[in-house]
């Protein structure tokens, strides 16, 4: 686990019979290489079906954006928020896609997902 | 049910006997988020293969109206009009999508769906 | 079937023992609200694979022109077209797709296909 | 002027002496057809160069939402914002372009401008 | 002038003092070719500053679709258009813009303007 | 002049009085190149104020039909065909834009225009 | 089988263990229609996966050119190019889609696939 | 003047005597909104003829990343990178636009530009 | 393998007990054409399931860059790279597309795909 | 003048007597950052009215291409290569734009124009 998970907030999900799916984009993500202490930028898009509970959007992004200065890696920074994600939220499934920025010409994104164990 | 159900309409499909789909796409949905008092923004997509009914075009836009000055959470909104349709159409499936403006940086997308009991 | 049916001319398909599709796009069809007097505009998209007839262009052309001053529903003239259609060109399956321009801010597209009995 | 100019704050231009340009984007708004009662929708665009004062952003957002449920047509609504955001910038220049979105078939755009008097 | 001139209604501007713009896109015109009997469609595009009118919306639809069964060619429909609107609107300018269909894989935009003697 | 002019028939201009514009594309031109006796592709945009003729659309489809299998350079055929339209519409002025395709990796576009004395 | 097959030449696919697939895409494709005499335009895309052979890129181009004169019909010129590749190639499977351009106002796209025996 | 003004750094103009435009596009631009203490993002296209000096790439990417964690105003940050850019580059003109992200709603552009006195 | 497999260095995957997706896109890639010595240029896309092991950018990218001057087919480059990336990381999955640009016309994309033994 | 210049050719301009303009798009130049040893790739626009000559566009090619593994800085390669298409085609004016792909998250485009003397 990170040490922002504290930050994520949850509501209770209205429709718990109900299989139905959020899909929250947030363009705005920036985190630092370890390596270079450059910045880095990418797209995060997170989707899910909840359960008991739905995240609140304000912390969510409070979240996010507590990346801001960490030195961390691509690979490593979106199966981390999966964790914390799926800790906090508890869904029945939950999908991160995370769109880097281009660098040295390339441009990677990663992509994980969790299932809940029936 | 929501206070607007009995604003929707029906009329008689006349082509029960084959599996069609109608879709209707209305991006000019608004309501006001309970929260902040803030106007939310939104576009719905309603899929459907309707059984005896079919939804009247005009009585679902003086539906979706009705929510002009309703205080709603974006996922309450989607799955309350996905029960109104559902309790009048009575389709064989339903299908809606609710794609809200960016807030705070972020967009979020709430999509639920209903198939009929055979 | 409508009284345009007959309008609507074939050709042999010189490839009956293969399972092709053929696609044709007419961005220009219209015809008349029957309960509004307004015409409506819409893009069909026809899609089927030829058994022994494939539909002659020109003639599918001035079938869908002798809808302009009809009156009649969207549900209503793509479930009609489909049954003209399969009638005449009697293929291994036909997709119709009616994509109609928007009125009063909202879009309607209807689809509906028909699937030979084997 | 109209009843809520008196919503909108500037705050002092930290650079009078240069002729620079802001332009504000608000695809949000709404207001009601006095004729029909039904809402209209469009995305006005906000260009100016300030001479002593620039408009609040939270302000002017506050100050457009008040539009909501007032009955206004297009053309009085693009020249009544105008003629308010000149009274409370007094802006060397400023050019509103309000594009509504479509009715009956038909997009309408008003643009108007203002110059200041040397 | 058109035998459709009559249709066209205005109303009062209420800012005659001010050179603003209005432009009205209108997506869904249609005639029927004089020479080949075949219809055609084009998106016409109408830009005017007006003076102590302005045209009415609705009316504005309604002769234009009455040009739905007439033969007209392209250039002639423009021109004519053009001088109904500027005998009912009496503009300082006004501009418009037809942009027709593709046939026989071409495809031809007339435009005309009228500037208003000083 | 090229061996086709005559192909280029015309029709009278019914608003002489009136500097208005008509602009054809024809994304359809195709010609052989003389050094390789490989095809060539373009899109021709012509576009011209009419004095006392217009060209016939169908008599310029032909006539650039024509170009087919003819061994001609992509400057050359860009200004003969403009020598031929000047000759036979007598334009106020014409311009005409032929946008090759890519050849090598390069993609040009030749651009020329006739504007008639006074 | 075409006048042209003969103009097909291939090259031995050096990794014939392995399921890959190679797509090439020609929008330079004409031929001449009939009926009519006038010319078709249409983008072929061509996707197989070799078995032995690959085709050679350079005797591929010549061999469509060759239709440039040619007076065939879509589903015609569509099937017969399938039949052609496939002799020359023996692929494990093998599709083209022909994308025509628009006449009448109608967009044609014909698509036929050859899988291998096994 | 900004603190961060001698991260800049400059070579000499091999071309002096030829007026030739250099475009710099940046869309990572981040600073902190001094009011919420949220981030802000923009994109910064900075365009400028030089003289003796052009601005060397690397050294311009330290400078504007030392605005992450600064807290300052859309227009304050526009008009003090311009003044920083003209110290030491000593442009013939340079021009900068800053392209904000969507913040409630709404999009604010800045630009502002320097001309030399001759 | 290739003269340049050596080039590429992996760092340890963190996350070997997740199923989770990396990709990688690269549109600067070029090599020469073996036949004509013209040069080639393509976008790479690599798409991956790590195992133990994730391809290191920086080295991809210098690995990629080697294939500058080499003379190489386009089926042969996207086979050789794929067998080079499947050696060094091991993946669960891997799968390469190159998309070339256009060549006399025609645009070929090649795309191969590795699936581990169980 | 670079080490290039001699291997540009040209032909006579036909058409000396007319202003036309000819556009050539060449988006695979490719060179080396003199700095960092990585290679650079940009798209280059050259656009020009001849005189006496145009530029043969195949030697152009061999000309671009020449530089693929030359040391050379944006600035510098944009005005040599203006130079040397002056000195050889000596057009009546000649502009070159060179958009390279982004480095550092920074995209640079340098944009030079020679008008002869009269």
């Amino acid at each position: 686990m990170t040490a922002f998970r504290d930050l994520l907030e949850t509501f209770d999900n209205q429709f718990p019979d109900r299989d139905y799916k959020i899909e929250i984009e947030y363009p705005e993500f920036t985190s630092v290489c370890p390596k270079t202490g450059q910045p880095d930028f990418g797209t995060l898009t997170i989707t899910y079906t909840p359960r008991k509970k739905c995240v609140e959007l304000k912390s969510l992004k409070l979240y996010l954006q507590s990346f801001r200065n960490e030195g961390i890696f691509y690979e490593h920074v979106t199966n981390s928020i999966l964790d914390d994600l799926v800790a906090v939220i508890e869904p029945a499934w939950l999908r991160i896609e995370a769109a880097f920025r281009p660098r040295g010409g390339m441009t990677e994104t990663v992509s994980a997902q969790h299932t809940a164990a029936i």
